[in-house]
């Protein structure tokens, strides 16, 4: 039995659960804060069997992958007469992923 | 040394600080959120000498034990004169227990 | 690579965040709640390389140090008048620290 540990963007955390959710893995999503951190993070326990492990890793680099996104920045206030907006591209996603050893596993 | 990790229901979990504080293990108790699970989790963790696991994981099975509850139906808005309550049974409890060694530790 | 689990004290956590950031170590803060707890916790992940688990220890133990510190006590409500405050000691601070090895580490 192993643990894993993924912290993942808010904004891919309920697609993933999903996901995992329709492979039948049971999830635990623990609230993360801030802090320091630029955006918000989401932390999910993933209870699994070795041989499972890939599984679970494929699924969660597949929604959560690090990739570029366009967005247009926004006029500051009191300054949208001659704001002429600019596209420019954004890193979002990513995942943090651990596997843990699980020396006992049991179900109450 | 080793950390348990604990994943019981909501409803059960003030109960079981309770029991576990009464017999001295250390606990902290994380927010877990909903996602897709049906309902609330809370995950606790509790670090704990080797020969105390079994007191530990003896206490969360006793308190956190699925177990058969009868409740009745509700009935529908606005459909209130002909509701006849059905009682029917719901599965409560149910935690899931992960032991994880611990190589070192540190009390600041 | 290890994974660092550290217990403290919310009055240390931001500090301990900021500490830790500087040192360029990437961190995970989980919200705890405080259960019987006397006070609020933030438990903080912090995923490592062996040879830096002395530094983030070093820095955790140094933010968070147990310490007293002197606070006067209040009047209870409605016993002003003849209120006096007597300068007690408390301990603030402390931190507890566990450390588990990563089978396998995954970004996406
Ligand atoms: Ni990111
Ligand atoms: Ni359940
Ligand atoms: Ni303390």
């Amino acid at each position: 039995m192993k643990l894993i540990i993924a912290i993942v963007h808010d904004d891919d955390s309920n697609k993933l659960v999903e996901k995992l959710t329709e492979a039948n893995f049971g999830i635990t999503k623990l609230a993360s804060t801030g802090g320091f951190l630029k955006s918000g993070n989401t932390t999910l326990l993933v209870g699994t069997k070795e041989e499972k492990i890939d599984e679970v890793i494929s699924i969660i680099k597949n929604v959560c992958k690090t990739r570029k996104e366009i967005t247009t920045t926004s006029p500051m206030i009191g300054d949208n007469a001659n704001f002429i907006p600019i596209p420019i591209e954004v890193v979002v996603g990513g995942a943090t992923i651990f596997v843990v050893d699980i020396e006992r596993f049991e179900k109450a």
